[in-house]
């Protein structure tokens, strides 16, 4: 480098700058600081003008968009077509005016009264009211792929709730399309064209009912078959005729404000027969006199004065017994529409519930004999329903429902113009029919887009449609239900069932909007600001009320309707990625439940174990004791906590995907093991150090582990970590394998360190593997214990602490300490001496010797140490030991050590057939230069026991006698 | 040492051994592996002698020795004397024979039928039966401390369900003494002396009936005080009469068998009037009657004639209009006992229930005009109460609630055996009203209990008694309560009322005990084998459906009573170290919630910060920056995950204390800042290797930490860990106060990485501090963007996020490297290369150099950088400032510190006066030798803010424009 030239260095710099600023990362220099990660995070004008037509920007929409990407174009044209005048709010008043408040609403007020008829129209008009606030809420909460109340559920609640509402709701309209068909024909045969009845009614009112139900069916059905054909062919021929029919609709709407103006002033004439105070059925007296008109004349003429004689008299002869009503009561002949100003409105503002049966009566008019019963043969009026308020309500509920489909054609607007205009555009072919061709246009639409959804599998053909995209399938199947509907012929008993179903849509969509306003979702911003949580709940609660209320055995059925729904749904419905507002309730819930845990430790008779199991993986990402997990599964039965943990080692930033793979390895083994519980893996420099953490950190709140479960460290003699220290009480288990049917499970009970010895084998025999092992308790007994009082005691104790158990003490007397106890002390001694030696030096020259493993293996084989036994038996002190005492062993050790080969002794003559052996872990030694030592003390304390599970308690109680 | 006497070395160390074992340490040689902890965990031995009498053993029980330390010995003497059969079984038949069995038993099978009857019967009995299998199992998991069914319930579902249940049981206890009074006064008025009615009654029904109440209100009133004053003065006293009142007992039980039997054979003459098939009160005709005795002979004698004519005709005379029905029908007499053979079961066997004023009927016997109607003038016998299957359930199941009084009995006979002889030595002072005083007796006993178990604050008075233990304060209560029974008056009344209380109260025994059984609460070992839980299921099941079909309204008042006991016992009530079963619950719900949680990760539109508040402790155990949890409270309004965590470094087993202070510390912090959440604390070697364990483990399942919130590390020049790598989002945020009420939250928006910086502002504002800040988003506008149209588009955007705020772009261009940035960057590379010189060094001398900071401070001051900058102005390449770049600096780093030069300068002209500034947070280097570059450019980037929040997001949407 040249040294005088700094100018031309530093200019250099520039170009070289300035050249890479023009050129390549021409951005870069005024935002450089965030251009290493540009690649995945995307700078904001870039992403802004990738947001411009809002297609590409999340998650989410994709299955929507896949669906909408053809149409879109041609649609985006026709959308200004429809305003929200003719596309939303007309419709609506068609739904509202529908046929249940022409047809019922006179009847609904004169049987329930004008209070009555009032509270009724106000609950149901609050119902609804409350839900379109929350229904508004929901909607402008973000951009909704598709309209329709079923969607926003179904994204809002997650698929299970909104597969459940929106079948309710599909339900709802295929029976509201039902109704209407009913209600058409009705109209057809009771006002119109009562000459059409196919069947003939004879001369009793039950006959004449149920003759009419007749002619509903049939021509019910006809009606619903032309009506599905209609659909079927060409919903679009019908199109044009739209307008036509929506004049049509607001001109009967004026029609009835104009009538009832009228009335009150100039009433028409429509005479009604009266006798005493009930009503004569008309239509029999006028079907006997044919070619009589009824006169004004409030004198009967001869021809109905001798049929009414027969109907009421025993023979038509004078002097014949007849009714008594009919002698003491006059004929009378009454205005049927009397016209507003007449007091009508007075005189009905009571209600007059009628059983079915009952002579129709009224009131104003003055009768004697009432008492006197109307015989079924006589030619009354009688109720044909028994009603009560609660039935009303349930009649008319369908009548506020408009609004609701209103809102639902407001999504129909904006993203399905074609759905909305074949819908709407057929609307009212005939009024007061007009909606017939809406459900069965919408319902089959609405169940096509659930079985897209793919939620639901057993509904996946009904996806399918013509060439075309028109619902086959779905409308057969809505046709089938619907003509259902018919087959029960009755308007008042089909709108119950669809008030039903569209009140669990409604209690959903309060739900829905209660629930994540409570919750306070993140995501819950929406735009519409004039609701409030309270009102939604109210809502909620009116439409329960509403559903119990109007037929508490529909709502039963309803609910378990919806329920298996949503179960079906939860187990067999394809994953979706709606994501769902139950999730924001299970964390509150979990959140709730764990912070309620944590207000105190548990009391010892809560004690339940909480394990966390740490695992260990070999260099092949294999669990080195899968059976550990086993042990883990049966000894909770399924219920309580369980950690699965793991630490891998290395630097996290370079382990991480190793840590991830770790814990998918952890998550499989736990399924195949069938242990439900968490996962944990962390990246650790130092495992030692990592599982330090992990036993600390891990859990939350209440549910921290209370257990560690850990395998015996095999490898610890070449290992720099012998043991890590536990405050937890830990649990030590070898090894665990699917036992037989019969055998033991031991304790050997030598410290009371709070009863775990006595809990786990209880535990363990809940499970099916260990169920029909037998369970001994051994307790040791030395030279001053009154070993047959301990006995009893122990049996004693056990029978308090309601666990069977086969009881025995094992004396074990004083006795010198065997020469092989001072040999294996020296040993270990000398060993763990040269291990300190190496461990230091290692420490030197660390990276060299970490491949290479311990040089010397010091471990006693069983062979050997049997066989040394047998050589050594019976002499305490052989002379030829004497040499290797040169270093005397210490003290502590030696005792240490006899008590292990004593108790490993009585152990193994005891217990060598169980299946299990429970045994108390000594102490870890308090400073950890007795670390090695510990090891080997624990080796020889189980050496020659097949399974055993070493048990430290924390120190306090886990089980008692007390209740 | 002598090195030839090596045998008497080792004989020494024999002796020294057997020295220590035979003195000081003897048991140490056979156990010496447990001695280290010795002192803490009891040797079994040991502690089977200890155990010996069974008191000292667990906690949980000192409560009730206390009480009963005193009375345990003389009592333990006199337990012998009442064997099972005398002081369970009897007791039991006396009450399960009780008033309402021998009362209404038979109006019961009358009106009801016989099969409905049994049906009624079999109904409760189940519910008793099921009731008691689940208490048996109670009863036998543990020793309960003292007797009866609330402290079985109390102790096993917890302290609130146990004190609304006991106040339940109570009320129940209370009332069924008021029944058993009413009862009694009701035997003694109709049957033996009705004579002693005080009120007198008018000649019609009503009238009567009236009267009768008000004589029942008198005597019951007198009756229960007189009962009072007899427990008050001294039960004592007719303790001895105990026998010979069973006597009683068993002698009217076998006399209602010889009863039936003799009936059968031999009927005995009981006369009731009929006319046609509707009975004539007898009472009446007999009072008007006197001197005429109702012989056999059915032709009625004159003067009833007479009195009978008065009553049906309107004048005497024969020639009177009389009632038709008086007219058509005949008067006969037949036998009101007419015996078991007289076919009087199959008459019987369908019900026959009436209304209130129905005339009592019999359906064998003929009549005419039936539908003539009865007025009430007319000596009928009426109906004096609307029956139907479902009252006749609630008056009746009383009587089978005498099982569980038994089984609480046999609680006290084991541990209160005073309490049970004077309850039961009273029992039967008359018969029929043999239970008045077990309840006045039993019912203050169990206030007591409850009372001075502290659960409820406002009952202590309660607990308190007479100097030998009689509760005289709970004695008034009851006395009160059961006068308020008795003021109702009618045993058909009062029936329901204590039927709805001993139905609460089965209930929840049977769902303590599925409840166990369903969580396998590892101490629910009940010894009782033969239950299931399915059987207390449908106990559980059928309990609510009795509550409900007795009466809905006194179900719903009872759950609501028992309801605001049980929130009251939880706000109020002392804490109490039972333990309950909710516990387990809890336990489940939490687990249930979490593993629901983690079956996938959350959708966008659920995400929603789950916090990790990483906070540092100084030398006092203070923390060091609180305020991070005050903006973490305002940042979730009290929702969501918070998990507050520190690192202690130090070994765990010497630090372990100092651990537990700080999570104290925290937790105290947490309570003051009103952050509900977790907190952690874990020691750590090294907390660098702390804090990166807990953030990879801390959480559980769902609920881990999505956020990590940490301060800014001030000290970053002096320490050796610059900063932790974060994967999760983090979140830096340099200090945060309360701030006033205007003002702006501005977020500048340079990249999207996740919509964090959108959705912070958002959530912040929802809180109370922040909710009329506004908000403003800035983004940075380059040459060659579009800046209108970018703020349009970002403005659109916005509104479909739902988020409102304004928007500005602000424009950057491009501009030369000022010799500012150069000569920072420069300055920056030289420190970072000596920081590297010295920590190379200081690894090698590393204990020495720990205690002294860095010895040049080479931070730019804001004056420097101001006063600098002043002078430099507008030239971009001074010609003084070449010497300086004798280093050239890295060509990166240079554009870097451009960025953050030109990024500040704009965020601090706009931004200056925020109360908030949000700010993307560059990616950290790749490589860890830019990590203090990296602090540096941070610095400069947000120089001359106040309050900014560094964030940076994980790369995945945390908020969308989609519903």
């Amino acid at each position: 480098m040249d040294q005088g030239d700094g100018n031309s260095k530093i200019s250099s710099v520039y170009i070289n700058n300035t050249h890479g600023v023009d050129d390549d990362d021409f951005y870069d220099r005024n935002l450089a600081l965030f251009e290493e990660e540009m690649d995945t995070r995307p700078k904001v004008s870039s992403l802004l003008s990738r947001l411009a037509n809002y297609t590409n920007l999340t998650q989410g929409a994709k299955e929507h968009e896949e669906a909408e990407n053809i149409g879109e174009k041609k649609k985006a044209s026709k959308s200004p077509q429809m305003g929200t005048f003719m596309g939303v709010y007309l419709p609506c008043l068609q739904n509202i005016f529908g046929v249940i408040l022409f047809l019922r609403l006179t009847w609904v007020v004169g049987t329930a009264g004008v209070l009555q008829a009032l509270c009724i129209v106000f609950i149901c008009c609050c119902c609804t009211m409350l839900t379109a606030i929350s229904m508004s809420a929901i909607a402008t909460n973000g951009v909704v792929p598709a309209g329709g109340s079923y969607f926003m559920i179904s994204r809002s609640l997650g698929p299970e709730f909104g597969g459940a509402v929106g079948l309710c709701f599909y339900l709802g309209t295929t029976f509201a399309g039902a109704m209407y068909i009913l209600g058409a024909i009705e109209i057809l045969l009771m006002y119109m064209a009562p000459k059409a009845a196919i069947f003939v009614s004879p001369l009793h009112p039950e006959g004449e009912a149920a003759a009419m139900l007749n002619d509903m069916r049939v021509y019910g059905s006809i009606c619903l078959l032309l009506m599905s054909l209609l659909v079927f062919v060409g919903v679009k021929y019908v199109n044009k005729l739209a307008s036509v029919f929506l004049a049509c609709v607001i001109l009967s709407i004026i029609s009835i404000y104009i009538g009832a103006l009228v009335s009150a002033f100039k009433p028409p004439h429509f005479p009604v027969c009266m006798l005493g105070n009930r009503t004569i059925n008309a239509h029999e007296i006028h079907d006997q006199t044919t070619g009589l008109t009824l006169d004004p004349s409030h004198v009967p003429t001869l021809m109905e004065t001798t049929y009414l004689w027969q109907q009421f008299c025993h023979s038509p002869e004078l002097n014949a017994s007849c009714d008594e009503y009919f002698i003491w009561n006059n004929f009378s002949e009454i205005e049927g529409i009397p016209g507003l100003a007449s007091g009508i409105i007075s005189e009905n503002l009571w209600s007059s519930y009628l059983s079915k049966g009952d002579v129709v009566e009224k009131g104003s008019l003055s009768s004697s004999h009432a008492a006197h019963p109307a015989s079924t043969r006589q030619p009354y009026v009688f109720a044909d329903i028994t009603t009560s308020f609660t039935l009303l309500v349930g009649i008319f509920f369908p009548s506020v429902t408009g609004i609701m489909a209103g809102s639902n054609r407001s999504g129909d607007l904006k993203d399905a113009q074609e759905t909305f205009i074949s819908v709407h555009a057929l609307f009212s072919v005939i009024f007061f029919s007009t909606a017939i061709k809406a459900s069965l246009t919408g319902a089959p639409r609405l169940l096509q887009a659930i079985a897209k959804d793919n939620i639901i599998p057993f509904l996946r053909v009904f996806g399918h449609g013509k060439a075309n995209g028109e619902p086959t399938w779905a409308l057969l199947l809505t046709a089938l239900i619907a003509e259902l509907g018919i087959l029960i012929a009755s308007l008042d008993l089909v709108a119950p069932i669809l008030t039903m179903f569209f009140l669990m849509c409604y209690l959903f969509v309060n739900l829905a909007c209660a629930l994540q306003t409570l919750l306070r979702t993140p995501n819950w911003r929406p735009r519409f600001s004039y609701y409030h949580w309270t009102l939604s709940f109210l809502g909620m609660t009116v439409c329960l009320a509403l559903m119990f209320i109007s037929s508490w055995y529909y709502a039963i059925i309803a609910m378990v309707i919806a329920g298996m729904i949503y179960k079906y749904i939860e187990y067999h419905g394809a994953e979706k990625e709606w994501g769902d507002g139950i999730r924001g309730l299970s964390l509150s819930a979990a959140r709730y439940a764990l912070l309620r845990l944590e207000e105190g430790p548990p009391h010892t008779k809560n004690w339940r174990p909480q394990l966390l199991v740490l695992l260990k993986l070999d260099e092949d990402a294999h669990v080195k004791s899968p059976r550990l997990l086993t042990f883990a599964s049966q000894l909770k039965a399924g219920k309580g906590l369980t950690i699965v943990g793991t630490v891998v080692s290395g630097n996290f930033l370079q382990s991480y995907g190793e840590a991830l793979a770790a814990e998918q390895t952890l998550k499989h083994l736990m399924d195949k093991e069938r242990v439900k519980g968490f996962c944990q893996c962390i990246v650790a420099q130092k495992p030692r150090e990592g599982i330090s953490h992990m036993i600390q950190s891990s859990g939350l709140g209440g549910m921290k582990p209370n257990t560690v479960v850990m395998g015996w460290p095999h490898a610890w003699r070449q290992s720099e970590d012998p043991i890590s220290r536990l405050t937890a009480p830990p649990l030590f288990l070898s090894d665990t394998v699917r036992p037989c049917a019969d055998g033991y499970i031991d304790v050997w009970w030598i410290v009371h360190d709070g009863g775990m010895l006595m809990l786990l084998p209880f535990l363990l025999r809940q499970h099916k593997v260990w169920r029909k092992c037998g369970m001994r308790i051994f307790t040791v007994a030395q030279m001053e214990d009154n070993s047959i009082q301990m006995k009893k005691d122990l049996a004693t104790f056990l029978y308090h602490l309601r666990i069977e158990a086969e009881v025995e003490v094992v004396e074990m007397h004083d006795s010198d300490i065997s020469a092989y106890t001072y040999e294996r002390t020296l040993m270990m001694e000398q060993r763990s001496q040269m291990l300190r030696q190496m461990r230091l030096s290692k420490s030197d020259r660390e990276k060299e010797v970490r491949s290479d493993r311990m040089p010397i293996q010091m471990t006693w084989t069983k062979e050997k140490t049997s066989q040394y036994r047998i050589t050594h038996s019976g002499c305490s002190t052989p002379e030829g030991f004497r040499d290797m005492l040169s270093i005397r062993p210490d003290h502590s050790n030696v005792r240490r050590m006899h008590t292990a080969v004593k108790l490993n002794e009585v152990i193994v003559n005891k217990s060598h057939d169980a299946r299990l052996v429970l045994l108390n872990m000594p102490g870890p030694p308090r400073n950890s230069e007795g670390d090695e030592n510990y090891m080997e003390f624990l080796e020889v304390l189980t050496e020659g026991l097949e399974r055993v599970l070493l048990v430290r308690g924390g120190g306090s109680e886990v089980i008692t006698i007390y209740s």
